[in-house]
């Protein structure tokens, strides 16, 4: 009764997904002045993807992933012009666990996504203290290339990654090397995970390491988090960086959306002593399972230089204030 | 009886559209020499875009388009190695209007297509003189960043536009700040439109204004169009580009195409009087509802210096004549 | 009983087709030094292409194709950041045969694709001695812009191919112009083609100019190839480059694979004499109709100075000695 031309049938080993996130933020407090801005990816990074999976028998399939990062306020890429700059990997899947190849998040990344009430985005991102330094001087690397990874099946809740990056020098294995390693465990309302990632200069003798330990329990009416980092830079050898990082959040769902509140803070340690705090509350409504509505706060507080800004998920912020108010529609 | 993969399924929120323009150039009077080329985008810009809408009931819905523009005949983007260059954005529709935010066209642009026989494109291209100055030495933005648009719902037979892009420049809101507003009218044969545009430079001292008003009448056996223009350039204070700009043209229906001619005439209002004029004509054979092909020609006398040349939808061109002949096909 | 929505028919009219390699490549005996690389189309380019056909009756159509290259180790696009850099066109096709404009293949890369039992990629690429020196520093052009291409019907096996490539030089028809001829002839077990390709420098008294003779014959158990290939380059009318080519090679079914070898020689015939030999030997595991695995080795003697390695289908290697690994999934 129902003919589906070849075309069509070809592709339904293909699907296409995607995200558009835009609205307004409301910038104040930064050195250059106060600015609005219309901008893109404030609570998650706008996108289009290609995904599919293929099954081999006997349990195993292979699978895919091509995602594009896009500005929806300037049409431009958002990762540097790269065509599929926020991942793009093929895997093998069997009942050993999954391997896969290509440009992959850092799990301190995925960590932080999972354990911030506002996913690590809006003007309540955590990472805008989060990590080894602010966005614009260095931090944690969201995402590396030539990354071979490895996920173990879930045993009894628990869920293990391990990704070793190639550095690609020639004559020096360890110049440009990632080594990431995580463990996740869940069960019931409780959730936690381990984060480690060490991403080597070149040479070898800088390196950035970051360790994220996270966990969040649901209670029903409100879903606590917190989240303990400590980062360390070198250069050469010598410390150049130095510093720990905590985080407190709840989710309380009021309606059809949720309230979202946390609290970051950053402690150097190094002889600069350059910390910061940082709280941020919000309200997302979902209109609909791919329409959400969003009003956030978030207010840094430098202990002492102008450094640390509110930034989002993509694009950077300027201010010590900040609102970002807009709309995400997914497909 | 005929059972879809969730893959289909997923996919049946978004569409993917685009067009494939390509053909001959063959352009005389350029200050290099003559020269033919395989063009693209000489009727109107090839592209591959992505959109979808969501029904949020209550007569709401979301929607969303990404619109990359590239070049048949080398694989290159075309608006500058923008991914979604031509236009990207995610509204929200109801009973009171459309509200979008993201990269969208200016109203003159989307005027100029509407009005000129030519829609703005081919051998034929009205914007060859229309708005400030040569394609490559200034003229209207066809596109405009961080733009957030409300359109009126259809009152009458009028619908209403008004854009305002934001220049994102910290401690100065009108630094390269944009407004758009537009009126267009249609009632049976009758159709018109009014749209005026300002883009700030940075200082807002600078800036650049264009108004077009625009309007065609179908008889049946042959649809009338005209257009007037005026464009001024502001830098520091000072006016640098002051001009006037009128089109006529016709579309007469023949077999399963149109016969198009248009006539444009620029004004330099300027010491320089650096005015010029323009006529076209052309054929379209609609081969089926998705493939056409063309064959148009250009002619462009130049008052005083050889200044304007005939242009293409997004081509370039480099003769004072021109001959574009292809084919575009739309999918 | 099925409803499909209108977007989705919308799509009929399109396919979305694309192929991801990855796997790792070790390479030893480079000036630099060894090296373990993730890499990305090493047996064949990773890409994503949009491609669609429509029938305009009498036997004709109309087509496109639309092709993305990307690397899957770090998303970055394959074709020096063109959009659409391994190709794009349209074209009309009718009794008489096709004609499609835009960014096509060289016949020269078309034919050694064909005759490699390597398909010219993996450690096993023929051409990383074929063709008009090491891929650094010249060789022929896989890809040309600007291509009008003529392809004749089949005719009692021959297949004939004709491109010009547009200079686009103002003044100067034959500055940066391409000519490709290829002519096919397959007939039962037995395939053979010989191309031409000739491309302007500008000014056009430089030139690059390649033939290659290749055949096939598929004897059953196993299935043999040779190619030979004439080289010149010419600058400013003197002869910079003068090689000849030979690869001979073989293609044996072994389970659900093929075991893969060959040999290919490149004579430099200027003063020079910089010559190499290569042999190469791989196995490919089909494991199903959409995903392979394979390992390949391929080995590099130059005659005098370090001048070729082994190279990949995209990627450039740096080894005398090389290993590829990995695996391909179409879609």
């Amino acid at each position: 009764c129902c003919i589906m031309s070849g075309s069509a049938l070809a592709q339904s080993s293909i699907t296409i997904y995607g995200l558009v996130d835009a609205g307004l933020a409301i910038e104040r407090g930064g050195a250059a002045g106060n600015v609005v801005k219309l901008s893109s990816g404030m609570g998650n990074g706008s996108r289009v993807g290609f995904r599919g999976t293929e099954d081999l028998g006997d349990g195993m399939s292979t699978y895919f992933t091509m995602e594009m990062g896009m500005a929806v306020d300037t049409g431009a890429s958002t990762q540097g012009g790269l065509a599929f700059g926020r991942q793009i990997f093929v895997g093998l899947k069997g009942s050993g666990g999954q391997v896969q190849m290509g440009r992959q998040y850092n799990p301190i990344d995925d960590t932080l996504g999972q354990v911030d009430p506002f996913g690590n985005g809006f003007a309540g991102r955590t990472a805008s203290l989060f990590g080894n330094g602010p966005k614009n001087t260095g931090g944690y690397t969201a995402r590396l290339n030539n990354v071979l990874q490895y996920i173990t099946p879930n045993l009894s809740g628990f869920t293990g990654y391990a990704s070793y990056g190639f550095g690609e020098v020639a004559g020096d294995n360890s110049a440009g090397r990632y080594i990431g390693l995580s463990v996740a465990y869940a069960n019931g309302p409780f959730w936690s995970r381990l984060a480690y990632s060490k991403v080597n200069g070149n040479p070898a003798t800088s390196s950035v390491k970051n360790t994220v330990l996270a966990a969040t329990y649901d209670f029903g009416p409100v879903k606590a988090a917190a989240a303990y980092g400590i980062n360390k830079d070198e250069a050469g050898g010598a410390t150049t960086l130095d510093s720990s990082d905590m985080m407190v959040g709840i989710t309380v769902p009021m309606g059809q959306g949720n309230f979202l509140a946390n609290f970051t803070k950053k402690n150097d340690k190094t002889a600069a002593d350059n910390g910061a705090k940082m709280y941020a509350i919000g309200y997302q409504y979902d209109f609909s399972k791919r329409t959400r509505f969003y009003i956030d706060y978030g207010h840094v507080s430098n202990d002492h230089t102008l450094l640390y800004a509110v930034n989002y998920s993509v694009d950077t912020g300027s201010g010590t204030n900040a609102v970002t108010v807009g709309m995400q529609h997914r497909f």
